[in-house]
């Protein structure tokens, strides 16, 4: 059983997911989100997930936040000499991770049940869940139009002023085998410091994953929500532009309205204290601390106040 | 039009169709060997093909014979980490061309267009087309029943007797698009030094390709064969092995006999001088030369030769 379910996107989910893992060892199911999802070169990639994997294998490449540490580009070089756009740079292990999961998908496997051989041969001791085994991709309506995702995130460098989001195949897909299991039995669950807009939004517009959770509340489970903008910014990638340009605050604040419904508890950073008094007037629980997980010790210390709580 | 259509398997072939390709460039159409072929990690790889394209696109590792020069295993070695088996390790650069042809399979494109398509993308000027659209599997009987091939070649090292060699796939097997068109046209079929029981003869066993070659022949069109068995051994791989464990003399004369009814030319080197008269006697023409190309001059020599009496 699982003690606690982590709800991820990429990099800041990956950081706290492996801060949680340090103290939970198997104990942890992650739920990730597959919104971010692409097709290259006939293989579905994973970034969020892979991102996941990888840091809680301890494979990560800490600098560049994603991949795999002392990854080659060679037959990344060969495919764009072939005509293959490669705009999204896959590395030679990475790819092995590509090929191997297609191979298990072609197979008739789940992508769930794919995902998770991937992990135990890695050796993780966490479950990471993709949200679901059907197919929901994020997409961002832009001054261009509608753009696929990485088409925006990586393509275009995260440029455009983001209008509008939607997720499509969310209201068609059903929660991976797994998901719904584990956030009904976990006496504590965590919203990542992931994107709200484009990393948690997009697992909790799986209609059954909302209402786990709701349902999770009403039993007085503690949701705790960790803020991913410090000081008005986003520690990495887009959100703060996102939040602004999506009519909300670029601010812890903002990000505690976004889940004001849904958690009990937030997170934010000591920079963002004077933000307290108007989170808890939403209702939130608040506690204030160093959000910014530096190294593992940062990691492992933030997971260890979330669940001061709650652990045995 | 192809001035010349070469039949090869690998290496061998690879040699000698980079000497015609020096004479010809585009003028040059390879038919080469499937039989070899083998599904790997959910794609398919095509030895023979791919050892023809690197060879002739100048990228070909010449210390090993096959696969690309500079060649890596970050991949491979993270496919071991999943527990795929690597006993046909494939490089990284390799593998690029594995998913882009895997991919173009899968959208529905014809196996020789799509291998076509990436000869093209890599500068070749011949044209290598597969034996076949439609799979053949070259399969070998030993002490241990009935072996797929690479298992034999490569798995086990070719250690084990070949006590007889089936092309499973063959009888069905329509000759891919332009294959026939090529020998119906060529003023000149070239057999390579390849091994004759498992890398020409899976090439015969379709039957539309056998019937081209003897209206060629039927036709007065030269039909060159060239011994790979010099002194009573093969330059490479176990041809010498097997053709003694399937009952024909190991020497560019057993060679000879095979080839004695479609070829009207048979090259043989040097050091088996002695063996003319017997092949003449066969009803070939007979040239004797060095059939050793240790260096792209000595390809080019060679194939000089087999052109010499044919090029405008």
């Amino acid at each position: 059983m699982a003690d606690v379910v982590l709800l991820a996107g990429g990099v800041g989910g990956a950081k706290l997911a492996h801060g949680l893992q340090a103290h939970l060892d198997d104990r942890l199911v992650v739920i990730v989100n597959t919104g971010d999802d692409l097709e290259r070169h006939g293989m579905l990639v994973m970034p969020d997930h892979d991102t996941v994997m990888y840091t809680l294998a301890g494979l990560a490449n800490r600098e560049w936040g994603w991949g795999v540490e002392g990854e080659t580009f060679a037959a990344s070089e060969m495919l764009a000499r072939y005509g293959e756009p490669t705009w999204f740079r896959l590395g030679d292990q990475d790819l092995a991770t590509h090929i191997v999961r297609m191979a298990r998908l072609r197979a008739g496997v789940g992508l769930a049940a794919a995902c998770v051989e991937l992990q135990v041969a890695l050796g993780v001791p966490a479950t990471i869940l993709p949200m679901s085994d059907d197919p929901v991709r994020t997409q961002v309506r832009t001054d261009d139009g509608w753009l696929d995702f990485q088409d925006y995130f990586v393509a275009r460098h995260q440029e455009p002023d983001v209008h509008e989001v939607r997720f499509a195949g969310a209201a068609e897909a059903t929660p991976a085998p797994g998901v719904v299991e584990a956030i009904d039995e976990a006496p504590l669950i965590v919203l990542a410091p992931s994107n709200p807009l484009v990393s948690i939004a997009p697992i909790l517009a799986v209609g059954a994953i909302s209402d786990a959770l709701r349902r999770a509340r009403a039993r007085g489970v503690r949701i705790v929500a960790v803020s991913g903008i410090v000081g008005g910014k986003a520690l990495k990638g887009p959100a703060d532009r996102m939040l602004a340009s999506l009519g909300h605050e670029s601010s812890a604040l903002g990000v505690a309205r976004l889940y004001a419904e849904l958690a009990t508890d937030f997170v934010l950073d000591m920079v963002d204290a004077d933000l307290s008094p108007a989170i808890e007037a939403l209702g939130l629980r608040v506690r204030v601390t160093d959000t910014v997980m530096t190294d593992d010790a940062g990691r492992a210390r933030l997971a260890g106040e979330i669940l001061v709580d709650v652990t045995p």
